[in-house]
């Protein structure tokens, strides 16, 4: 496993890949939910790169930056675990010199939901995953379902700009208990891991009432909210019924719709969804 | 020479060329100014793609999209005489469905000059050329130096978003008593054509002034401005003095400075500039 620090380095080990080329961006402290991304990336591609880059601009002023944890010594163990071919691991300066001032931006799509709750959020991840994507020049490229607004607004940019690779978004991995994988899990406190179990509990009883025929949007969200409150540790950000392709609140739910929430437990922020009607 | 409606053609043709390729994009209705373009292409690459797209996204509500001069017959024949390999020619509905809402933005350069006078039209430049670098895969990708502020911008996205080609900005070809070439001098009734030599007559005097050891802007911009306004039909946009990297207006004149000019002439507004102490 060759590992390049800088992009003259990841260009130099990449033209000696042949055939096609799976790539996996994370910022690190790896759970089972990226490694089932590198592994898809392994089974469809006859080479894997993976990124390591906790990317500045997609955080807030009021966001965990400089806390947001970090064990490269591990996550190099797990790639090499996985067969991965070549890891990038950039220093900020070396994505962001000082004078850059180019921006992705992928309107609409980016207003509610996470971009709402993070103005400038989706600014950063759009432009860092297109100097990644034109860096490494992968063939697919493998998103989690977890972050669902931040799959879909890929997709979205990828197709809009033409750039040529696919964006592919694997299903959330879980605990056994539910929880969906995050690193940001690991601020729980034992007792804030048990509440936080209320965002699965509450899609599940989306899920639940859906299947029974229910199909106003509102009526599903006041249950979930409900259920939410019934747990003191969980401060709710939103609980969102959307339409899967535009992101807007639904009324009435038809064919399918994206059942996605945000809250915090204890220090951390915690996202979780689910598609109603069929797989996203 | 291949003639590629649609992104898919374009793509099949791209594929079947080896070794280097050169871009020229235009908005059609060809002069000398493009065909020196083609030709530096021709001469450093192996292939020669040139695109022909009036690109609505760069054009405001005031501006003169629908009006903009095409002939496209008489392109493509200039076009061939250049051993072009391919000509792109899409309409606009293939290169913004309806729902395209993905966006590249360069901050801070973009503010100024033709950004200050129309909005919103640099978002639809890098836009499109984004997309046309992705549809493309240039090696090398030519521009004129007439269109100054929007070569440099360019520029600048490329190195910020890592994009995989070289940027090339050429020099400004001229009518022999000096207008810059530019499809829309083909406005210009006698008369006015006669009144916008006050242009390159302008950058002649700052030249002249900056040669003779003057440094102060603010004198050199009074001379230029006092110049062009005993030419009654020419109507100044603006006359700027500016740092050649970030296109601020300068107070003191250092290295090398950019002289750009955005003057009325009857219904078209003309741009013509010069870089004061070195070659941009």
């Amino acid at each position: 496993m060759k590992i390049a620090k800088t992009i003259a380095e990841l260009k130099e080990s990449r033209r000696q890949l042949q055939g096609s080329v799976g790539f996996v961006p994370t910022m690190g402290f790896l759970h089972e939910g990226h490694l089932s991304l590198v592994r898809q990336a392994r089974a469809e591609n006859a080479s894997v790169i993976a990124s390591i880059f906790v990317n500045p601009t997609q955080f807030g002023p009021n966001d965990d930056f400089s806390a947001y944890p970090r064990d490269t010594e591990r996550d190099l163990a797990l790639l090499k675990k996985e067969s991965t071919d070549i890891v990038f691991m950039p220093e900020p300066p070396e994505m962001y010199p000082p004078n850059a001032r180019s921006w992705v931006v992928v309107d609409g799509l980016t207003d509610g939901l996470e971009g709402g709750s993070r103005p400038g959020h989706f600014r950063g991840v759009t432009t860092i995953v297109t100097k990644l994507f034109n860096i490494v020049e992968p063939t697919r490229s493998y998103f989690g379902q977890k972050d669902v607004q931040q799959a879909l607004v890929i997709q979205k940019m990828a197709q809009d700009l033409n750039m040529n690779l696919e964006v592919i978004i694997c299903p959330t991995v879980r605990e056994t208990d539910g929880l969906a994988m995050s690193s940001r899990n690991v601020y729980l406190v034992p007792e804030e891991r048990q509440a936080a179990l209320v965002l699965f509990q509450s899609l599940n009883l989306a899920q639940q009432l859906y299947s029974n025929g229910e199909r106003s949007a509102e009526r599903i969200r006041r249950e979930m909210i409900t259920l939410i409150e019934h747990e003191p540790r969980a401060e709710i950000d939103y609980v969102s019924i959307a339409d899967t392709a535009t992101l807007k609140e639904l009324d009435k739910i038809g064919e399918k719709a994206l059942v996605s929430l945000a809250v915090k437990v204890g220090k951390p922020r915690l996202l979780d969804n689910i598609v109603l009607g069929e797989l996203i």
